[in-house]
C-alpha cells in the first residue's frame, strides 16, 4: 500500500548518477525538509520548454497542493491535459556556505527534496478547501483556523493541482570542506559559514486596529 | 547591441498572464536579485519531462554560469545536444509572510527571477576559468583571490554552461495584506512577518591551523 512504508522507492529518475551518497529516501527527512520550505520551484512544459515558477504549495500526508488562479498557465495546462501535468517539484534549503582551501571544492551545505510525477486538478470541494486550508498552514502553522475562510466565489477563482509524493528523493550535504592533502598547508581560511532562516518584528497591516494582538503562532516562528 | 539597454526586451514567456503589476524588466534589479541568491533552479527535459535541480551559479555582466561534473546529466545533455540545452533558470528569495484576514488573501512576499534561453558548454578554458571564479566570488564575493585556482586535472573534470540574460523577467511582491473591505473589522491579526537569510559565526574546518584568521569578507557577511 502506497504511503506505509519508511522510505520512497528509488527510481531511475531519483538516483542520481554521482555523489549517491547524499541521496536520501526517508519519508519522514522528506516531509521535514518539505514543510520547513516557504516556496517550491514548479517545473513544466510550456511549447516544449521547460518553464520553473516559485509557487506556495501545502501537504497533506502524501500529497502536495499547489494553488494558483485558474486563469493561471500550469494550472490552465494541468485542467486541459488529460491524464495531467507533468511536473517536477523541487524545494531547497541552503544551510551554510563551504569554503575549501580549493576553488575547486567550495560548495554549500543544503537539503533538497526533488519531486517527479503528474499533477491534477483537485474537483473534489472537500479537498480543494483541505488544500486550501494546508497552503495557508504551510506558511504559517496554525493559521488557517484563524482566518476568514474561502467563500463560494473565491473557491471558484483558485484552481488547486494535487501532486502526488510517490516518485520523491532527499539530497543533503553537510559538514566542512574537503580539500585535498596537498593543500592542507595553503594560508586560506577553510570552514562553513552557516545560513539559517530569521524572522523579523511582525508589521501589522496598517488598516489592523491597534487593539489586535499578534497571535501566538506569529511570536512561535 | 544585446546589453546596452537598461531592461530586458519582454516577450510571449516573460510577460505573466497574470498579476503584470509585479512583473519587471530593468536589468540593475534583475541582477540585483540574481547576486543574493545562493542556488537557482534549474529546469530542463529529461526523456521529455522536465527536471528542476538547484545548483550553484555565477554571473559575469549578462551570462550566467552553471558547473558540475562532466558526468552530470544536464551537462553531459548540454554537450550532446546541438546547438544546445534548453533551459529555465529561475532565483527566489522569500522576504516575507504576508497574513492577511482571509485565508484567500494569504500571500508572501518575493523577489524572484525567470532566465529563459538555451544554454551552451563553455570550451573556451579563459572563459572557463573567468566562470569557475565568478561561481566561487557568487558564494562569498572575493574568495577566488584568496584560494587556489583549478589545476589542469580539476578544470577538465569540470563541465560549465553559459545562460545568456537575454529573455529575462523577475517578479515582486512586497507590502500589507489586501484584504476585501468587508472583511476589515475581522478580529484576526493581519500583517507581514519579515524574513530575511542570516549567518551564524563561521566554523573553521577541522583541520584548520589556529592561527589562520577569518578573512574580513567572511566577518563582512
Amino acid at each position: 500500500m502506497p504511503g506505509t512504508e519508511t522510505a520512497y522507492q528509488p527510481t531511475d529518475r531519483t538516483v542520481p548518477t554521482r555523489s549517491r551518497d547524499r541521496a536520501a529516501y526517508d519519508r519522514d527527512l522528506v516531509h521535514a525538509i518539505l514543510d520547513e520550505a516557504y516556496v517550491c520551484h514548479l517545473g513544466f512544459l510550456r511549447d516544449g520548454a521547460p518553464v520553473v515558477l516559485p509557487t506556495l504549495f501545502g501537504r497533506v500526508g502524501e500529497r502536495l497542493y499547489v494553488h494558483g488562479s485558474t486563469g493561471s498557465r500550469p494550472l490552465r495546462m494541468a485542467g486541459q491535459a488529460d491524464p495531467g501535468l507533468p511536473v517536477c517539484l523541487t524545494v531547497t534549503h541552503v544551510d551554510g556556505l563551504v569554503l575549501a582551501r580549493s576553488a575547486f571544492h567550495h560548495s554549500i551545505n543544503y537539503r533538497s527534496v526533488v519531486v517527479h510525477g503528474i499533477a491534477h486538478q483537485v474537483t473534489d470541494p472537500e479537498e480543494k478547501r483541505t488544500a486550501l486550508d494546508a497552503l495557508v498552514d504551510h506558511v504559517v502553522p496554525g493559521r488557517s483556523a484563524d482566518s476568514r475562510p474561502a467563500d463560494a466565489k473565491e473557491l471558484a477563482a483558485t484552481a488547486v493541482l494535487r501532486l502526488d509524493l510517490d516518485e520523491v528523493s532527499a539530497k543533503l550535504r553537510a559538514g566542512g570542506p574537503h580539500d585535498e592533502p596537498e593543500d592542507l598547508g595553503l594560508p586560506h581560511w577553510a570552514g562553513v559559514v552557516p545560513v539559517r532562516t530569521a524572522y523579523g518584528t511582525p508589521v501589522p497591516a496598517s488598516d489592523l486596529g491597534p487593539s489586535t494582538p499578534v497571535p501566538g503562532y506569529v511570536t512561535a516562528l
